[in-house]
């Protein structure tokens, strides 16, 4: 019998509490793992960063990306893997000429500024365009080799657009919003093909391996609410209706996380996604009320907690707890991406105590 | 008879409907005026600039700082008026060095690392130490003789916190964080320091001419909730507490605005302030169900909405006017400060659109 690719990864997870927490599942304690947690804090990480060359060069390389996306697994008790990657790898593969400048953040060497733009933009196939990203997911789940289960993972549409028409990171969001408010078709030009791109690029990470994805909706929080659900939100949600939602016989759980986006989480519950992603504004108890059983929930520890004393780290771990209350249907997580000034050894301590204070909430 | 300086102003406004809206009071229109509406958008602030020299040139000049208050009332419908200052003078007359580089936003010579470094601080008077800024108040209130109100105001003692620590802006705000969460003390020490000086400063602002005053929590929303309320909403609360709430015969009303505060509004309600600001991210009507009637609401058009076409402004603020609803309590607004790149005609648009679409709310 010959084995279809997808067939070739199926095998029993040794440890499978994240996904049954995202269906809201029993589980014996909270599933947890840290939104950028292979990264610049790692010492091994900045090893392996000096011999890739750079951050493009380590995303490109499968076996770098398996590298750093593993160094975390092996230093912390962590419930999950997250593809080593960056957020604008689509972008980039429409042809934008995407680049990091030191202390600058992302850059494009071409804007997104009219509607011709727009229309030379092409649609991105995930398997063929950003194959490479596809060998790193491939070779990261045989390497995790059924240990925890493998997070694929874009930024949202919305998010990819403003880097596009911003060219880069911005504070006051003025290009992509004075584009969003005189040019509202083209706009949506932009986003649906985002969107188109966003579908293929996560089904084909889907099928090469990843057993989870996460949409991160970085700016949508800098948005009202009816631009929020007209520019963001809709897409996210034409995005988890075109997933693939089940491979490898299990339910594939979609994670959806706008950050700054605390005041909208009932229409976010609306949209399919299984879990939504607070940042550490929203007190996570109010928030499961608000959105009842409909989602699980992802967070939400400041991430700047953790140059707290150990101690003080656990009381924020335990308050959160709390917060949420008995049961599952909690991922814990950082409300944003760990800071590259931040102590491995604190980060420990985080997920040490996540497993050692959670289970009481638990069965 | 002698007058005594506080009677020296009393006087009947022209135009009160800023005043009575911030008590809830009936107006046949809904007040109107925006943020940073003195300000670099303005050629004509540009030239006062350049004669001036410095941005603090210009705020320590009475005469200076009392023209560019003005400018905006001269083009605008405007009605209210702000006090032409920054929020950093207290830290400034405390004697960390504030000064400001193209492009780069304020920075300080000095920071605040140590228990040291916080009682080495003094409380600032504010009658004594920041005599340029009660010049500028009574003179620009001489100035507008009746015409609208003026508005005092100070930063918070969190946000003015934050860049004395970080020696700046920040984008993580990680050494404030740090320092509070590794020497709470010596935070709460400083934020009490900070507190006693918004306090002496308001009141001087009060005695020497503000008919309202406006406390700007800019980076409170990068805080916790739980964090939210010992760092920032805490002293906020002592603020109102010890302001003069009365003068010249008339309420003086206080204006709480914490940036990405949107979530914490019932706390904020519940502290004396008469009014909250809200930025463009929270739902205007929705807001005022949660607050009831204890306090008015002011806000909170996004300000990158003066980029789209003059119809979707107006657009846009019959869509705040009609979420609000009918009856008095709510001030518009911006949600954040005016752009400097915002077209002042756009400006008007947006002040004479509140004006012509308001009064069916009201009466």
């Amino acid at each position: 019998m010959i084995l279809k690719p997808a067939q070739k990864h199926k095998s029993l997870l040794k440890n499978d509490r994240f996904l049954r927490a995202l269906l809201r599942q029993p589980v014996e304690s909270t599933p947890v793992w840290m939104m950028r947690q292979a990264g610049r804090y790692l010492p091994e990480y900045r090893a392996s960063r000096e011999h890739a060359g750079s951050f493009m060069d380590l995303c490109r390389n499968a076996d770098f990306a398996c590298e750093v996306t593993l160094q975390p697994l092996r230093r912390f008790d962590l419930d999950a893997a997250i593809l080593f990657s960056d957020i604008l790898t689509i972008p980039d593969a429409m042809g934008q000429g995407l680049y990091f400048e030191t202390g600058e953040g992302p850059k494009f060497r071409k804007t997104v500024r009219t509607e011709k733009d727009v229309n030379a933009l092409p649609v991105v196939q995930g398997e063929t365009d950003l194959d490479y990203v596809m060998n790193a997911v491939t070779t990261i789940r045989r390497a995790l080799n059924g240990s925890v289960p493998l997070i694929g993972f874009s930024g949202s549409p919305w998010t990819l657009a403003t880097y596009m028409v911003e060219g880069g990171s911005s504070k006051d969001f003025r290009q992509v919003k004075t584009f969003m408010l005189k040019q509202p078709e083209a706009m949506h030009r932009l986003l649906d093909k985002l969107a188109q791109s966003v579908i293929s690029y996560l089904n084909a990470q889907i099928k090469a391996g990843a057993q989870a994805v996460q949409i991160f909706d970085t700016w949508g929080g800098v948005l009202n609410e009816p631009c929020y659900q007209e520019f963001s939100l809709g897409y996210m949600r034409q995005i988890t209706t075109g997933l693939i939602r089940e491979h490898e016989g299990r339910p594939v759980p979609v994670i959806m996380f706008t950050k700054g986006g605390g005041q909208w989480l009932e229409s976010m519950a609306d949209t399919g996604a299984d879990c939504l992603g607070l940042d550490w504004t929203t007190d996570i108890g109010l928030a499961r009320k608000r959105v009842g059983d409909r989602v699980a929930l992802q967070g939400n520890m400041d991430p700047n907690m953790l140059f707290a004393p150990a101690r003080k780290i656990r009381e924020e771990v335990g308050r959160i707890l709390r917060s949420f209350g008995p049961g599952s249907g909690h991922i814990f997580n950082l409300g944003h991406g760990i800071s590259q000034f931040a102590d491995p050894e604190h980060a420990k301590v985080f997920v040490d105590a996540v497993h050692e204070l959670s289970p009481s909430f638990h069965g």
